[in-house]
């Protein structure tokens, strides 16, 4: 069950828009699950990468205890492929462009904000989120805190699960994307 | 006096949630006020530190000049505790995860964006916040821009306010956190 | 057309506000156009710098190839310049606070996110932005997720187009903001 506020009007091209609250957790005004997948460079990975570290924790902090395998104070930048499949080579749907950081000392867990741009023939536009990356949890949600083009002003949540990875060089999340908000 | 959207319906677990608009600024529909604490990494204090610097204004800047106390560049990112009262030793309620950094030359000025993450017997879910720390203000205002969970889909205003600071390694920040949307 | 939800009320100071909700992308409820001044700190441009690289590219990245003329890895913190008309000399009205970085291996391209801080006799508050910034494009939006003070809860769309660039020194963007949610 939705909610329509605003005038009804015609949509898109002629500029009116309505806005669309969702009065049930079960039923997003739009959702869409995806996958992205994070190439990091390393000395044997420099082709494929499409991620940097731009901090070494190592340096910024005097005592290796620190940096001990939960990557503590890295930092990395991403223009990262996302897929509709789970497989690396299935059908690209977006770019995800942002950044993660590693934020604890004692154990693995990161925070990430980025974009998500879709430029294909079923979407123009783009999708902002941000959020703890709570990687002990099997699930963990992420905002979408607004969006561009077909995602004009969109709000929500997505769902990310870790679904693949390897090593230091590569991961693969799933997300669920949920709009609660959405102008149509 | 607040502004119910959305079809009346069984709250939570049945998955209804209606949007609540505040229509006064003194009236959120939820309101909470927590104390966050940030113990910076340095030589002396690895024990207890939650955060660390990543980047190093003096390396990446040639003049001295530049980071003159200013700490011009420094970005930090942490996992830092929040407690109900001022105490560090008082109740937990959350972790505030993600970075700040000082940005400007010639005084003492920040930009933060992170999460509050909370998982006791209270709240379960995080708040998304994200703005200018305007540190020469005695009070600034962050976005709050999101939230899941107990949070879902919230908005809403922090205003800050320094209630301590011990040199480089610890600082402690006054969050009054006030939700004019929520999901009910 | 604009639609307006909650209770009608004294405007500020007596603490109501009303949502506002535009029914139409071209009718924003808030619209203006401001000029982002980024100059960056290089050897022979101290003085009058207002960002500053806190993240070296060549030195996170093992082959010159990574860098190459795209500064992937580049983070950049600032405390810049808004103006009203395009010259850099014109009349300030407010600062942009936050930071950018490159995140392609192959092309030019960015992502940032920062506060809009007014503090003039005009305006009073923040506005806060977050979003990838496609260089390629003439053209691209940022998402406004948030604003406090006088932009009070705002929501919108911020279009950008690069008016200037001077080498790795001097770049400036026109910011065409449109609020689609206000409180007024």
């Amino acid at each position: 069950m939705m909610l329509l506020l605003g005038l009804a009007g015609v949509a898109h091209g002629g500029g009116r828009r309505r806005l669309v609250v969702s009065s049930n957790e079960n039923e997003p005004c739009r959702r869409m699950t995806v996958y992205y997948h994070d190439i990091l460079y390393s000395g044997n990975n420099t082709a494929n990468a499409t991620s940097a570290a731009v901090t070494r924790p190592a340096a910024a902090l005097s005592t290796s205890r620190w940096a001990n395998g939960t990557y503590f104070g890295l930092l990395v930048v991403f223009d990262d492929l996302v897929t509709e499949e789970q497989a690396l080579a299935s059908e690209p749907v977006a770019r995800a462009q942002g950044f993660y950081f590693y934020d604890r000392k004692e154990a693995l867990n990161a925070w990430m904000a980025f974009s998500l741009v879709f430029d294909s023939a079923a979407y123009r536009g783009t999708l902002n989120l941000m959020g703890a990356d709570l990687m002990a949890e099997e699930t963990r949600d992420l905002s979408v805190v607004g969006g561009t083009g077909d995602f004009f002003m969109s709000r929500g949540v997505a769902t990310l699960s870790t679904k693949a990875i390897e090593g230091a060089v590569y991961f693969r999340l799933k997300m669920d994307i949920k709009l609660y908000e959405c102008y149509v």
